[in-house]
């Protein structure tokens, strides 16, 4: 169906905003605009309302660059973390796949996306000045660099390592290996090669 | 992982309504979230205000209750159109496929919905006294029932069709039949039945 033939200027121009959304076509948007005319004029203004106040007073933490309500953000002020472990991520996304396996007790550095000559983004558009400052400011041992194996995120890896190699402190990545539950047989090559490289010591619990 | 995890209350919020648009699960809604944080503070405040005043100013045609900028619809105000021919659709979406044929020529009216017991919509919920005013005030000749061939688009075409009967007009539905481009022995029992009971006469350009 041809979803350009609007009745209503007002839906198009919803339909138009709705589309904008990653990966959102004009179908889905359509759903959504109807599904919203569908609620009560108070819902409906909550539901703009929330996004907008979102963008508005939405902070990022100045320590981390995690976003936050407040100045800085709930991890950064936890006493209890090894505030001299920082793992280095691309997104919040990334921070709260992490924080789920409950299996860290550092902190965390949110670069905001990586180096990517493509899509027009370079270093100075991510945190990375801000990292180097935190590590020059304050007492940190660790960098865990847990990046994407992507491309860019082997590039920004290497950029990171060359600008943060200079201090006193440990660079570490994130370990490559085959997934639980996974196969071998249909594992690719170069993840099953450096399973094998970096094997660890067989531990009843943790095999 | 676990989606539940937010750094910052704002954005918990934000998730939780988008998450309520039709279709879109904690993942994509936080993926809205964060894209929408991606963009400046006027295409954040143009994209909630947009919804809002869609919602607001949005009215429905008097006539036929589709939605409408204006107090009667576009295809209302249509002096072109045949207003003695109805064609009876559950939703908007209905009307903006048909419309997107060119092969028709009538009106419409939209019900809002069908009678379905189960989602509790009955048939005062829905535009169908509407209808049957319009059919006492109005010249119409023929009502097109286009609803879907589900039980509850079933039940809600017997109800029109009682409803209606007493008045001195044609009740059509719409052809089904194979689809073009579908193979016979792939087509379900019914419908493929159905189209042989209601062949046409074979035309060059209509086969």
């Amino acid at each position: 169906m041809d979803i350009h033939n609007f009745p209503s200027k007002l839906l198009e121009e919803t339909v138009n905003e709705l589309a904008n959304l990653p990966g959102v076509g004009y179908k889905s948007a359509l759903r959504f605009a109807l599904f919203l005319l569908n609620k009560n004029e108070v819902e409906v203004e909550k539901f703009g309302n929330t996004i907008i106040n979102f963008k508005k007073k939405i902070k990022h933490c100045t320590v981390c660059n995690n976003i936050s309500d407040t100045e800085y953000c709930d991890i950064c002020e936890q006493t209890n973390r090894k505030h001299s472990v920082v793992c280095v991520v691309e997104s919040i996304k990334d921070v709260m796949a992490i924080e789920s396996t409950q299996q860290y007790q550092g902190v965390y550095h949110v670069l905001g996306g990586i180096i990517s000559p493509i899509d027009g983004i370079g270093p100075s558009d991510l945190a990375i000045d801000l990292l180097e400052e935190r590590v020059q400011k304050s007492e940190i041992n660790e960098i865990i660099l847990a990046l994407s194996t992507t491309m860019e995120g082997d590039t920004t890896n290497f950029y990171l390592y060359k600008k943060l190699s200079k201090y006193d402190l440990e660079i570490t990545t994130i370990a490559r290996g085959i997934s639980f539950g996974d196969e071998l047989e249909y594992a690719d090559e170069l993840t099953l090669g450096r399973s094998i490289i970096n094997r660890v010591k067989f531990q009843m619990n943790n095999h």
